[in-house]
């Protein structure tokens, strides 16, 4: 089995899923890219194309009726997911989709059951747990280096803010932004958030304020393991993306900070200078997206469990629907309160 | 005016009064120890031999009664600081006084309006503000190096809890520990706090939560200029005194980190090794110390506004009144909610 | 021309020209992997199939005859390179040359000869010139950021002696290994060495001494716009391959470290650890060969001088004799006493 | 006997007379300063007035004469060293010398002959090795942390360069400022040199080539144990004062960097900013004058030998005398051949 290919099919052909495609084909040992899917058939065209491709398809269903693609990779846009979800599972194809599943509640679960029911494999884009340095956190985590799990901090801010029609429908900061870091929150702690409490302001830009949303927050957590957890986010960080990560425990402290252009340093009359961090997600998480998606075809072909799970994309979207009200309501909120609910929405 | 000696005498000659003693003898150009008393007459005595002093006394108001005494500092015991700052002052001493001056608003607000009638100088014990790396922080916030402030970071630790017989005594960790913090949220944004949100628990020994205390807290604040501020405390790092700053903005981020006692590298088949921070506060602020007394006897001998003031006192006792009564009450609290009450105790 | 594309043939499909093909074939814009070549016609095939290329061959002659192949890297050992060079450069084909051209003066002042008259790219694989850290740092200098250089520092180690047989046919630790950091002094430089001393020993391994050779050296040398260096090599760093520079000057130093794995920091009772630099050059220049290639590439669609030329593949053999000859008399030896003797051999 | 105190006397209150009276009178314990001398009696007085000391005198030689005082601390100009060490011996006083003893092979031969009959102890000062990082290396290379040494690296530069006058009689840069790095190599390794080579040219000041001398240099040696070592010198780094080692070994690399005035980091839309290192040695190694004279004061008291002995104060006058021949006749210079012509002057 370790042998064999693995046939993959990229459905949405933007920006995310041309990474996608070409790690598929030519970094990732037992993949293919078998098809590609895109609405916009050039954009598929162009991606197949590229990579010796013969199979380019508008609509993704073609891929999904097709018995020689047996995994899928879904990058189109979020509001497609649990949808297409739900049927590439009952298509029997494995599948890699990119996060959120979605914002409503009842839908993910409900991706998340036929997912369950057909016994394929789902693996969720949190690709921030394959990035090497966040990686070797976990690992030291995991091994106890630190002992006992009692704070987690966690920065994380972008280097420019998305366009505001983006941020109109985007569920707000703590489900679009957010949502990454409350995944790293679990992942590195190994443990569940109890209860979170969230402030947040228009800072960077009014015009996010008029849109409804925030682009300045700081969020606090308690954790079912005892830990306490704080998150600060921006959307503008003028020198660019910050992914800077802490565990402190009993016996000591795992960080990781963030990854630079080059290791050049000049000392002059004024000081001594380096180059700021990597710009943004795409140069920083390059790796990570290599890496992720080797996880996933070795899961499918060896039958283990992928390391991000549908229900690691539930739980982000709990904690960011916790956060959201936290805001709204200026108290901290628990996460049963959001579960009990339902969708989410209050 | 500059080119004369200020006489100092200091108030109280345990550790604290020993390095204040020890500085104005030894490092504090414009600066002669003149006197000290300490109710252990032998602590007194000790001090005093070591630096060549004449005078060494039980009682504190012999210092008060000399004429050629101009100033004291005072490192007696937290309970007797609001008491000495109202006789020092009345009977026309300039002060330094050891941080806090009080827990009780109304001792405060009391000893601070004789320190103003009388009009002499009163300097707060924030020894942090004159550490060289947090003071660069703020000369560069307060130059605009970052811009509008947004984000406040700081990170807390103590090597090792203090005896449970301290803490039981010590007001909690928000007025014993993060008090500094609470000054340097202010000192670093040049902001006063709106509302604190306040969680906490006791990881490190379930005795301080016997104890009515917690050992670990993170403490999250709205200030009055829109920035946020996140504060982590804890009472034990096993690998020392962890004290980090960062004023994120606008224009970028200014932050410090640890110092360490030296600056070697170990490279070996295992990794890169270096040293622990110092280890804890008589290390990291050493210069401090010198610093911020150089600074009040140049407020004194220049008659100019020392560097931390009595509302420098008065405003990080509020916020841990108020960060106390979050967490005991889990809601944000206004500050404003403390003031109301008089004297901070709900 | 620019939107055109280069059909280049990779001759020599070991190690090197696996990684050259895989680059051609997924990273470099404007290039097409056309063919490979290897007198081990599997290992030609092996990387022709995985990368969708048709044509893989014994006898790289059948390369250069292909009318639609404009450019080859020469991949094969060093003991062919002056040969083919000269075949494929009559033949009119752009040529990219892994490092040395030779090891024998007179057989690369032919070699070059053959390329100048042809009028075709020649450009030699110093891939460190393109490792982003090193050439920020030349970037630096070139822009004058260090003012004048005065002093060129430079530490370069393997993380394991290469095997005794390569050893013995290697010409030498000077013409083998510090060949990459005599191109790198140039490069950084912008100057010629004009006398070099050197001193070595067999420090890691005796079997080296009893071979010839040294594994051990600091070299030495005058440039000649008046600046020092100071080389130090050693074949074996247990922690892995430590390749470092500095740039000192009238205004400042540039400098570069290695770059790790990963970005973690763990800090625990007995230090503060990190990752080690990465382990080889595989690592330490993935980047560097993606970046060298397309320079290449676009050299030749743009009819522009590549970054890296004949006489940059000269220089350094040069170098390499003379700290070879250093060595052996113990005295400072003139570059001019090795380029009056022809072949560089005494 | 370790609770008494030693009474130390200063002779020679210039700048670095003034650090050790200072740290004498206020930092070392068990130490007491007793007495100051200098031919310019206002100096000696107002150190003496500054630290509460009764006898300030013009004439060393009542120093020397004075029963209570046990021991001196020699911090004259350079061309006085051997003559007071030769006569506070034979007063029975034990001595601490500023470095250089003498640039006199037969002069310090014969001033260490007389310290060694009148069996006092001595100690030179080469501060460097109490440097908190510098010792902390070397306590790892006697560890055995990284294993047998390979190569030494030191790059030792100041700010700027001291008047032109002082530079006419200081014996050459190899004698006045290469020497602390010389002594490093011998601290660093716990070997001695062999052979030496020294490049080196006027390249901050054409003024300093008029005088003789060089400004910028690189020295590489071979030491007995095998290592091989490189110094490179600078004048004037215009950044400040520029002091880092680095021992490499079978086991790995222990290193050591600048230290600065502060730790923190700017982070803005052009880069990394940090602190320059500290300007210069004041800075740099206040903190290591006041280990050394603990050092001292313990030696004496515990009847110890001195962590810096005659024989550290005359080999690296030696490797002096060798670089500078080595530079004059451009060829490498055994030790042996210095101290065959018994004063070194060639």
């Amino acid at each position: 089995m370790a042998n064999r290919t693995l046939n993959v099919g990229v459905i949405g052909c933007g920006r995310i899923g041309h990474i996608h495609a070409e790690n598929l084909a030519t970094r990732i040992p037992g993949a293919r890219l078998a098809a590609t899917a895109d609405p916009a058939i050039n954009a598929a065209k162009k991606v197949a194309t590229q990579h010796h491709v013969g199979k380019a398809v508008a609509d993704y269903h073609e891929l999904l009726a097709d018995p020689a693609i047996e995994a899928v990779a879904v990058c189109s846009s979020t509001d497609t997911h649990a949808q297409i979800i739900q049927e590439a599972a009952a298509a029997g194809k494995h599948i890699f989709c990119e996060k959120p599943i979605d914002y409503d509640l009842a839908r993910i679960r409900a991706a998340l059951a036929v997912v369950e029911k057909a016994q394929v494999k789902l693996q969720i884009g949190f690709n921030r747990r394959f990035d090497p340095s966040f990686a070797k956190v976990r690992e030291l985590v995991a091994a106890g280096a630190v002992g006992q799990p009692h704070v987690i901090r966690i920065t994380s801010r972008d280097p420019a803010p998305p366009p505001l029609d983006y941020i109109k429908v985007s569920g707000g900061i703590f489900l679009d932004m957010t949502i990454h870091d409350f995944d790293m929150v679990r992942f590195l702690s190994g443990s569940e958030a109890e209860e979170i409490y969230a402030i947040g302001d228009a800072l960077v830009d009014p015009a996010i304020r008029d849109a409804g949303d925030v682009d300045t927050a700081i969020v606090t957590m308690r954790l079912k393991n005892g830990a306490l957890a704080t998150i600060d986010n921006s959307r503008q960080a003028i020198y660019g993306y910050d992914q800077r990560i802490e565990v402190f425990g009993s016996k000591g402290s795992a960080s990781a900070g963030n990854r630079t252009p080059d290791a050049h340093l000049l000392t002059d009359a004024a000081g001594v200078h380096a180059a700021k961090p990597l710009h943004f997600f795409l140069e920083r998480y390059a790796e990570a997206y290599v890496i992720e998606m080797r996880a996933f075809v070795d899961a499918v072909l060896h039958d283990q469990a992928p390391p991000a799970t549908g229900l690691d994309g539930l739980q982000p979207v709990i904690m960011g629907l916790a956060a959201t009200r936290s805001l709204r309501e200026g108290r901290p909120v628990k996460l049963s309160e959001i579960t009990a609910t339902g969708t989410g929405h209050s």
